[in-house]
Parts: C-alpha cells; sequence; structure tokens
C-alpha cells in the first residue's frame, strides 16, 4: 500500500522562498511585508499578555477580535470568522466548495496559492487571462460555471483594483461562491465589502499581514452572511486561531489611526517608486498594492545583479512574467538604496 | 448549485466547549488544561519578542524550535515537522492518507475529534472497541487494513497506555501509515518515540498544550523519518504556524525542568485524587494522563449538580461513557474544592 492517498503522489507541493530571520541586513523586497513595525497598541498588548491566556484554550470564535472588527466595518460580528492567516481560509473555503466534479475558476496571473489549493483538492481548475487592460473577462468567468469563482482585488502581481460593479455583475452571474480576496485592499481604493449584504453567495477575505503589518502572527478574516460561514465552521479547525494572535489582532484593528497613517506613507512611496523606476526606463503601471510590477527586457539579469547585492525583489518564471518584477514598496531610504541599484543593474543599451 | 461540497451538507461539525476567558471563578476540569502557568521561560520570551518577528511572514520550517526539541528528544531536526496544535497535523494526516476508497482505523473509545476528521475526508471509518483491560485489539487493527491506523497512548478518556510492544507489533503488521497520538506523554510511563527509527511508517504526535500548559498558543509537532514528513509538506499550509509560537514554543522545550517538575505535581495530585474518589465510591482505573476517569452510577447527576456550583468535569453521552466523568487534575487546592463539591453530590444510597 502507498502510504498517502494518489493525489499526494502527484503534488509539488508550495515552495515557500527562503526564510531570512529579522535583523538580516538583506533588503527584502520580494514578499510585500509592510516595511512598517506594528501598532504601538499590539506591541504593548504582547507585553501585558498573562500565562493564564497561554495555559487555557483559545476562544473558538475570536470574540475580542470580532467585536473590534464589527465595528470598524460596519457589520454584525456573526458576520465575521478568523482563520490561521488568510491562507488557511482559503483551504477552507476550497475544501468546502470545490472537488473533483466542482470546478474552481479564478482569472489569472494572480496569487500562485490558488493553483496549490486546487490541485490537493483535486478539484478541475479554469485559468482565464486577464487581457492587457485588466478588464475582468466576465462572460468567460461565468461561462465557466465555478462552484468557486475568486478574484484577488487588488490583484497581486498586477496591482490593479476591479471596478466594484464588475464584482457585483460577476456575484450576480456566478452559480456558486464568489470570494473576493482583499489581501491588499488598505492599499487600494475602497472595498467591495458592501456587496456581502446584497449576495448570500459573496465572502470577502482580508489579512492584517500586508496594512497592519503582522504577517508573522498569522491571523487573516473573512466577512459574509452567516449562513454561508455556517457551513465552513463544520470544516474549520475549532482552536485553529492562538489566543494571542486574538489578542494582538484585536488590537491593532482597534488602531486604525496608525494602520492609516503608515499605508499614507507607502502610498506616497509608490507614487514615487513608480516615477523614479519608470525614469529608470522601467514600464510600471499604477499599482493598488504595496508593491509595484515594473517590466523591462533585462527584468531577469537586474533580479540576479541585485540578489548577488542582497537586495531581493521577486521574479517570476512564467512565460507571460518574466520580464517583470514585483517590487514590494519599502520606507523611502530602502526605496533609495533600490533605486540606486537597479540603475546600476540595468545592462547598457547596445 | 449548492454553494458547499455534498459531503459538507451532510457534517455536523465539532462543536467546542463554550469558552471561559481567563479569569473566571469557574473550576473549569472538562478540558484538561494544565492547572500550572507556563515556564518562566516562556514568558521572558513574550516579553522580548519585537515588531520586527510579527512584521515578517515567520520560518516555514521552524527552524528555532526544531533545532531545541531535536536535542530533547534526541532525533534529527529534519525528522521534525511543526503544527498549527496536535489537531491541524492530525488534519493534515488525515487529508494525506485516506479518502473514500482509504479507511482510518482506531480503537475506541478515545479523541473524537479523529471521527469528525474521517468524516470531513469521507474516508471509510473503522472503529474497534478496546476490551475492559484495555489490551490493544491487535488482530482486529491489522485486519481493519487501515491506509491510517490512529493510537491515543496515553488515551483519553480511558487514561490508560499502551505498552511499546503493542506498538511495535501493529507498526510491523499494519498496511498503511501507523500514526501514534502521544498528547498526554509527559504524564505517562516512557513513550514509543524510538519506533520512529525502526519503521517509516511511524509517527509520532505531540502537542505543548497539556505537559507544557500551552494550550492557548497552538502548538504541536510530529516525528517521523524525512521522507514520511516529505509527503505531509507537500500539503502544509507554509506559514501554518507563526513567529510568537515558534519562538514560545522552543522556550518552553528548552525548560525541561520546570515542565517535569509540574509533572511531578500533577502525577502526585492524581494519585491523590484517584484514591479520594474511590473512598466516595467512584471506580478509577490508573491514569497516564492529566486527567481520571471516575465511574459512578449516578455520574450524569453529579455532573449537573457539579456544573450548577459552577464545577465543570466532563460527561460523555456515548451509551458506554455515560456513567463515566473525566474530571482534569487541577492544583491540590482545586482538587479539594471538586472533592468537597462531590462529595456533597453524590445522591444518598436509598
Amino acid at each position: 500500500m502507498q502510504y498517502f492517498c494518489p493525489i499526494v503522489q502527484t503534488l509539488e507541493g508550495h515552495k515557500p522562498s527562503p526564510y531570512l530571520p529579522p535583523g538580516t541586513s538583506i533588503l527584502k523586497l520580494n514578499s510585500n511585508e509592510n516595511p512598517y513595525p506594528p501598532s504601538p497598541n499590539v506591541m504593548a498588548a504582547l507585553r501585558t499578555l498573562e500565562g493564564d491566556w497561554l495555559r487555557r484554550y483559545p476562544d473558538p470564535y475570536a470574540h475580542t477580535f470580532c467585536d473590534v472588527a464589527a465595528s470598524v466595518l460596519g457589520v454584525p460580528a456573526n458576520w465575521l470568522m478568523v482563520g490561521n492567516g488568510c491562507d488557511d481560509l482559503l483551504g477552507l473555503l476550497f475544501r468546502a466548495c470545490v472537488n473533483q466534479e466542482r470546478p474552481i475558476v479564478y482569472p489569472i496571473p494572480t496569487y500562485g496559492l490558488y493553483r496549490t489549493l486546487a490541485e490537493q483538492c483535486s478539484a478541475p481548475v479554469i485559468e482565464i487571462s486577464y487581457p492587457a487592460d485588466h478588464a475582468l473577462p466576465l462572460d468567460q468567468l461565468q461561462q465557466a460555471q465555478g462552484a468557486l469563482t475568486l478574484i484577488a482585488s487588488p490583484n497581486s502581481p498586477s496591482g490593479h483594483q476591479v471596478p466594484l460593479f464588475e464584482l457585483r455583475h460577476l456575484a450576480e452571474s456566478v452559480p456558486g461562491i464568489l470570494a473576493i480576496d482583499e489581501a491588499y485592499v488598505d492599499f487600494g481604493e475602497g472595498s467591495a465589502l458592501g456587496l456581502v449584504h446584497d449576495y448570500e453567495n459573496v465572502i470577502i477575505l482580508r489579512t492584517l499581514s500586508k496594512g497592519y503589518s503582522l504577517a508573522g502572527l498569522r491571523f487573516g478574516f473573512a466577512i459574509a452572511q452567516p449562513q454561508l460561514l455556517k457551513g465552513l465552521f463544520k470544516l474549520k479547525d475549532s482552536y485553529g486561531v492562538d489566543a494571542i494572535a486574538i489578542h494582538l489582532a484585536a488590537a491593532a484593528m482597534a488602531d486604525q489611526t496608525y494602520k492609516n497613517t503608515c499605508i499614507s506613507h507607502i502610498k506616497a512611496e509608490r507614487t514615487q517608486l513608480t516615477m523614479a523606476l519608470r525614469q529608470l526606463g522601467f514600464q510600471v503601471n499604477p499599482s493598488h498594492g504595496n508593491f509595484v510590477l515594473a517590466q523591462h527586457t533585462h527584468a531577469k539579469t537586474i533580479h540576479d545583479t541585485l540578489r548577488h547585492q542582497d537586495i531581493w525583489v521577486r521574479h517570476y518564471h512564467q512565460p507571460k512574467l518574466h520580464t517583470k518584477l514585483r517590487i514590494t514598496v519599502g520606507t523611502p531610504e530602502q526605496n533609495q538604496q533600490l533605486l540606486k541599484a537597479m540603475a546600476e543593474a540595468i545592462p547598457p543599451k547596445n
């Protein structure tokens, strides 16, 4: 007998990028981490945690977080569900919605984990390419008849945000669930959150990894009508989110002022970085994430040269992306360091 | 189209017991939480955590923890895999090993989550009853030909520990993977850890929830040969264990002296509690967990009376367990409070 199910034999598995411990001198602009520290509220909450919070099982429903988030977002607390990172919630959603007969549909290029999760569920994967202008391919998405249709907005690596009317149209025309992955929403304009009020098949996914500088905490949450969440709760690991994460996430969510200040800095710096990269000869579309996608004939060479200088940016192997680099927006100092190295890394024109 | 897969419609889902925030006056002896606080090492590690640990994605391989645990356990660091609680690793193991055609086999009564996870995977479930003396039903377990055979040792709620020679025999005779859930191992005698050296199909599961007083942290780990772990890594959420948990788990594991002291207190108190309950007319077998299983004709009545007095112990609805109460071993003071209330809660003999 093979030890594992046949599907496991065929999987490649997700290869995470190499880990750098805090304090590294490498300039790490490849994972879209926020360059600013978490809110002082979060650090204060960390310092005051007592042993009893660790000794006892955590609250399966994370009430302290949900109450704060409900107030910030203007939804009832029972429209919220927390997860061990947004990736955990995505995994849950895939397992609940798709299988060998129930397809998953999403536009590409997008977050690579979607394909990994689909393969784990043995689900038919229907990937529809975005046109050059990033208009949502509505007809094709609808015709694919997904049990789960998944749209990242703002999307990575393109950086574009899908207009609300397109998402509304999609919510009305897909037969199954429409999940909108708003991991980067804090860096965009507006949100699709309002759609959960109007459509029972819409679920919004959020994370504290990006806007709130808490990638290390692993905290994501979903917003949907209670009937939809009820199905997901059946598969959820009851104690999947730890007591510290719940406590710190509530503290982060309560400090919108700090988060908004960081976001303003990053947006301003994103504009600067976009202009500077264009001056260096890159083609850069406007971004609604905390990163820019910069196109250059010599992208791979530039990536490799920067890597040798301990500056990490993201390069993709896919044919459609191989002339592009995804670069996380850092602090002004980090961006200056990047641009200086970049200017030297561009091969001279013959 | 139904929003969820057919299997989800049929699931009941796991109902966690009600959550009590820290500081409650309720005496909570129903979840086998450790009554002592986590190691001072853990609290010190918590106080020194810096924002950069939270801002950045965690180490997918939890090297800092694995290095410490490898040294404590005497296995190579790459024989270890961490999870977001042992429940997370169980879920991963089920998804990797069982499906509609690949059965899961385990003796009962045992941890209720096994059935929940099996149902989520649509796997055939073969449950084999322990005889009264808790000898492992080796022939039946072997004949069931499980893709995954799962033994909790020490087992809950029975409290018995399976002898090593029986587990060795099972490892040799099952066709698939043998998982040994050692959540309560710190309260027992010895361990089955040595089997991973001899058998490529054996995986040992551990948790920091019980012996290390870290139920709120959600940290579990598995020990197996690298080839077996390689299959599980294909399905693992890369960033499933957060940076704080890794850091604190390493601190807890490094302080074996503190853990062993707590364990000694609990074992001594377990003996006291067992004797006192017997004097009150309960039948109590020796336990190798941080709990005792106490049998009494009026178990349900006693449970209900205690509950009204804000003392929570665990009562089961299953026919074979309905005359039994599972009671977590508390501090000496907690156990005295329990015993006093218990003496008054027993209905008088007619």
